[in-house]
C-alpha cells in the first residue's frame, strides 16, 4: 500500500513516501479502515519535530508523552474511510461502514478517560491506504450527510474545541473568546460555542473576518491590534471562557479578561508553550486554567451525532493528495485560508 | 475604643494605636461584634503594603480588588468575640452569643458566593475592640471547646483551606501536597486535607517537621533541598493535588509533578505572584490551576461545624496584645514558630 513513513524526528524531509509498505491485517477485537480521509493538524507536525518536550525540559526532543516516538512510524491523526476487514471476535456487520476514527487510545482501566495513545503517534495512523484500529474506536458515519473529506475534519480539531468546551461547562448565553479562531481547533469552536448558544468573540486577522461570521462569530477581534481593548469594549464586565490554542505572550491578557469564576481552557501553544502567569489575577476571582487534550468517549459520540445529523459544517481551504504531504503541511503553515486542509487517500466514496 | 488605624498603603509605620475611636453602632440588620481575638494574616499585610497589583499593572499600588483601600481603615479579617448590640429586625437572641464572623462580604445577588469584599479591607475589621457586621455574616460558636485564641485561627487560614480543597475536590486516599505547611493556610490545608483520609506531603522546614507531622503529614519535604527528587521518591507515579500558597519559582516544578487529571489551587503566592508555566504540562495531561479566594458561605459553615465539634485543632505560635500589632506582624513574618499568631484585644471569656 501506499503510506507516508515518518523515519526520525525532524524536518518535513524526515517524511518518506512509499508504495510497497505492507497491508497491516486486523488481529482479535480489531479493524481494518481502508482509509480515504485525513487532514493536516499541528499535532502531526509536532510530533514529526518532537516539539512536545518534556517535564523539567521544555526544549526536549518528545512526542506528546514527554518521550521519543518509536519509528519508523506512519503519523495521521484523522481518519475516515470504510471498515474493510475485521479480526476476530469483532461484528461481521460493520463490514463496508463508514466510520470515522476516534483518535485517542484509552488504556488504563482505573481511569478510563485518560489518553494513553494516540492514532499517528503511538500506533500506525491515517497517512496511509490502510489503518487497523480497536473495533471500540471506530464511529458509524455512514448515513452522514457529509462528505469524506468533510468528516475528515473532525476527529481533532472538532473533538478537541468539544472537549474544551465541556471542560470548561461552556452553557447558554455565556461569552467565549477564541484565539486562532481561523485555524482546525478555533473555527470548530467558534461553531461548537455557538452551536450552544454562547457569545461568540473569535480573535483572527481581518482576512478571516466574513468566515468567522458565517461560523457563528458574534464579534471578530483583530489579533494585530490592542486585543484587551477591542475585548473591553465590546465585553466591558469581562468574559467567562477563552479557548486558546495559541499561547505566548497574548496569554498573559487572559486571566485579567475574565470575569469572577471565569475559564481559560488551553489545548494547545502554536505561539509558544512556556507563558507567564500573574498567580493573583487567578486566586482573587477564583480563576482557573484548565488543560485539554482530545476529548473523552462521551464527548466523541456527542460529536458523531453532529456528524450524524449534519449540524456542523467544516470549511474545507484546500485539497492534497497524500503524496503531497510536505506542501499541504507547507500551505497549512502558511495559513492565508480559513478551515482546514485536506489529505485525500485512496478513492474518495 | 482603641483600635489601630490604617492611615494609608504603606510599612508598619502606617499603623496607628488610638484609644479615642467612637464605637460604632449597629444599624438595620446588624449585629456588634466586642472582639475578644484577632490573629495576624498575610492578607492584612499585603492590603497594608498595597501588594496586590493591578490586572495589566503587577507592581500597582492597590487592596486585593486591584485599587487602593479607602483610608482610615480598621483591618483584622480574623474576628472572635461576643455579640453586644443588634440592630432593628436582628433576633434579640443572638445578645450575648460568642460568634465567628465570616470575613467574606457577598454582595452580589447574581453570583452569591462571589467575594466583593472582606472584613478589614472593604469594612472595618477585628482590630479594634468593637466591630459591626451583617447579621448573616456571624455564626454561633458559644459551644464550641476551643478557647477564643484558638477561633481566631480558624476564618481565614481555615477558610481558605477548606475552599482550596473543596475547590480541588480533594478526596479519600488521593495525595497532597500542601507548601508553606508551616504557616496559617498550610497547616490549616494538612490539617484538613488528613481528616478527609488524603496522604499529606507537607513542604516546609526540618525545624517544623514534628509540629506537622502531629497535625497529620505523612511525608515532610524540605524545602532546602531538591523538592522534585524529595517527591518523586516518596510518590514517584505523581500526586493528585498541590494545595499552593507559595507561587515564586517553585510553582514551576507543580504541574509536572501533577497525575493526569491533577489539580494545583492557589490562594496566594508569598514567593511572588508572576511565576511561568510550561503550558503544555496542563493540556497535554488535563491538569488545571484553580485560583481560591477565602469560601464560600458553605464552606464556611462546614467550618464552623468543625469548631463546634472541636474537630480542629488550631496551632498557636505566639499571642501579642493588639497595641503591639506591629511587633506580631514582625514576628509573623520571621517564621520562625509554627503556627498562628495571636492578637488580643478587649478581654479574653
Amino acid at each position: 500500500m501506499q503510506a507516508v513513513i515518518l523515519t526520525a524526528h525532524g524536518g518535513p524531509d524526515c517524511l518518506v513516501v512509499r508504495d510497497d509498505r505492507i497491508i497491516p491485517g486486523a488481529g482479535s477485537g480489531q479493524v481494518r479502515v481502508a482509509v480515504s480521509a485525513s487532514s493536516v493538524n499541528n499535532t502531526d507536525i509536532w510530533t514529526r519535530e518532537g516539539a512536545y518536550g518534556a517535564p523539567g525540559n521544555p526544549t526536549a526532543i518528545a512526542g506528546w508523552r514527554g518521550v521519543p516516538i518509536r519509528f519508523p512510524r506512519i503519523q495521521g491523526i484523522d481518519a475516515v474511510g470504510h471498515i474493510d476487514s475485521v479480526g476476530s471476535g469483532v461484528d461481521g456487520s460493520l463490514l463496508e461502514r463508514r466510520v470515522l476514527v476516534d483518535p485517542a487510545i484509552r488504556e488504563n482501566p482505573e481511569q478510563p478517560d485518560e489518553v494513553t495513545g494516540v492514532l499517528g503517534s503511538e500506533i500506525d495512523g491515517a497517512f496511509a491506504e490502510y489503518l487497523v484500529v480497536d473495533a471500540g474506536s471506530v464511529h458509524d458515519v455512514s448515513h452522514s450527510p457529509l462528505t469524506d473529506a468533510q468528516l475528515a475534519c473532525l476527529p481533532t480539531a472538532y473533538g478537541t474545541a468539544m472537549g474544551m468546551l465541556d471542560r470548561a461547562e461552556v452553557s447558554r448565553g455565556e461569552t467565549v473568546v477564541v484565539t486562532g479562531a481561523s485555524g482546525g481547533v478555533g473555527m470548530a469552536a467558534v461553531q461548537l460555542a455557538a452551536a450552544l448558544g454562547a457569545v461568540v468573540c473569535a480573535v483572527s486577522t481581518p482576512q478571516h473576518e466574513e468566515n468567522l461570521r458565517r461560523s457563528g462569530a458574534s464579534f471578530v477581534l483583530d489579533r494585530g491590534g490592542d486585543i484587551a481593548e477591542q475585548l473591553r469594549s465590546v465585553q466591558p464586565s469581562g468574559v467567562n471562557v477563552v479557548v486558546d490554542v495559541v499561547g505566548g505572550e497574548m496569554f498573559e491578557l487572559w486571566p485579567s479578561m475574565l470575569k469572577v469564576d471565569g475559564c481559560i481552557v488551553v489545548a494547545g501553544a502554536v505561539a509558544g508553550p512556556v507563558v507567564s502567569v500573574d498567580l493573583r489575577q487567578l486566586y482573587l476571582a477564583q480563576r482557573r486554567i484548565v488543560g485539554s487534550t482530545l476529548h473523552t468517549r462521551r464527548q466523541f459520540e456527542r460529536l458523531v451525532d453532529l456528524a450524524n445529523t449534519g449540524t456542523v459544517d467544516p470549511v474545507i481551504a484546500a485539497r492534497f493528495p497524500l503524496a503531497d504531504i510536505r506542501k499541504a503541511q507547507r500551505y497549512f503553515l502558511d495559513k492565508s485560508e480559513t478551515g482546514k486542509v485536506i489529505l485525500e487517500v485512496g478513492r474518495e466514496t
